[in-house]
């Protein structure tokens, strides 16, 4: 069992509670991140801070902690729970808020966990996808809101698929925890620019994908996306993931297409880069 | 301070805790449902404890009682507490997942406060209200997530009203807790009647009205709201709450309408049949 930070103490996994009239429970309201630490060290730190601290400032939630203390403290945790490759999510509750409604000082939350790494099976042969029409409210917040996408996993299982990708007014947007990139015809590689959250793998893609091939963001219609070369997701978790089908039709020859592995060739050489 | 029920257990208030890896603190995941007593009597309970059981059924949480336990733990809470006039709120969170993401068997917590009264002279004089482009995810279900409701507060506060309407593809849906009506210039009862909670207050209305006028769900325009001769709004909180203003707007002579008093009587004697 793992130490969690909560509210200036270290506690035991089993103990860190939050009363039952914090907003997160009371209203679903709260913010949080996510990023990977490896042999110890946190991967792009910076960035996944500079997002959480604006999504807890959009929604309104103050934080009991400074920059430069919040950075602290997730050393600390790392030197006391010693996971080398593991998930440290940070969360900040709406909190405690007189009148059950109004967002309060957030509680904040530091949990770390092993990290569990995605199948080599899925890797090497991609994943399905299904689509469904909606948009994150906020979407450039990275709100604790997953009811949708929660919600939505009996679908994606009965269709024998992995994930879902939201669509809202015949565009693509994101899926509830990963961003989307398509290779088009033209070998050009695009990923939404609008109603999505701004993604820190996303980010980096972005920033190494002119080594191979342009890249730019976009409104991209659906169907550009059936037509599309080669289809990958990415998030803290799955870094780089091939997607070869969607909604039942091949995406290219069905199967991960080159530009998808140099990319992921790419980011794992900037991981490795930034943790020496 | 009250005591709070919470799986099996009656503890302090501020002993009710549940532990941070609940759905509702990691994905904002869970149900719940909110009425009132009078005089230690719950009213019209078997009308929401209906729509908890079916909000908790589409979600896919499971709970740890059946119906007629949770009436008994309702019972029992309220003769502990003895807040004769109260509002209680039951809620079932996503529960301990295994993934963090799949729900689980719900964590069940029942809280009770003493009610709040709207103010005489919000009754009295009606609200203000704005709207706002949005509908809620899933609306058939009293899920958590209001962070839509939420985050909107500051704008409604700016603009110095009391309440912001969802609107969605020009169609007029609800507040974030409250539903709407209108009479329209022929004298007829209009709430909308689809992407919207049905709401308690709403149906008890919808019964009632036929003593005075004509009354139908409808899809509603927002046009025609901006027309009506009266609007109101309903909850379990405020019962029958007249809007006068809207966007700016005054709604008919910008005063509380004879019909929405009328009703707003045939429903408290309603209630008091009900506790009787």
């Amino acid at each position: 069992m793992s130490w969690i930070y909560i509210n200036d103490h270290f506690l035991e996994e089993d103990k860190a509670a939050v009363n039952v009239n914090d907003l997160a429970v009371q209203r679903g309201y709260g913010v949080f991140d996510f990023f990977r630490t490896r042999d110890n060290k946190p991967l792009f730190l910076d960035d996944y801070l500079d997002r959480f601290f604006n999504s807890a400032k959009t929604l309104f939630i103050s934080l009991p902690v400074n920059r430069e203390q919040l950075k602290n403290v997730i050393y600390a945790l790392i030197g006391k729970n010693n996971i080398p490759e593991s998930g440290i999510r940070i969360t900040a509750t709406g909190g405690y808020s007189p009148d059950g409604y109004t967002p309060a000082q957030g509680n904040l939350i530091i949990q770390q966990q092993p990290l569990i790494p995605v199948s080599e099976e899925k890797k090497e042969h991609g994943i399905k996808i299904i689509t469904h029409e909606y948009m994150r409210d906020l979407p450039a917040v990275k709100s604790i809101n997953y009811v949708m996408g929660v919600w939505l996993q009996k679908q994606v299982k009965e269709k024998q698929a992995d994930d879902v990708l939201y669509v809202k007014n015949n565009l693509i947007t994101e899926f509830p925890r990963s961003n989307i990139f398509m290779v088009n015809g033209g070998g050009k590689l695009l990923t939404p620019a609008n109603n999505v959250l701004a993604g820190i793998t996303r980010k980096k893609v972005l920033a190494l994908a002119p080594e191979i091939l342009p890249a730019a963001t976009a409104d991209i219609p659906l169907h550009e996306l059936k037509n599309a070369a080669e289809v990958f997701m990415t998030s803290t978790t799955k870094r780089i993931l091939p997607v070869v089908e969607m909604d039942g039709i091949k995406i290219g020859d069905g199967r991960p297409g080159a530009i998808t592995k140099a990319l992921y060739k790419l980011f794992t050489q900037m991981e490795e880069r930034t943790i020496k």
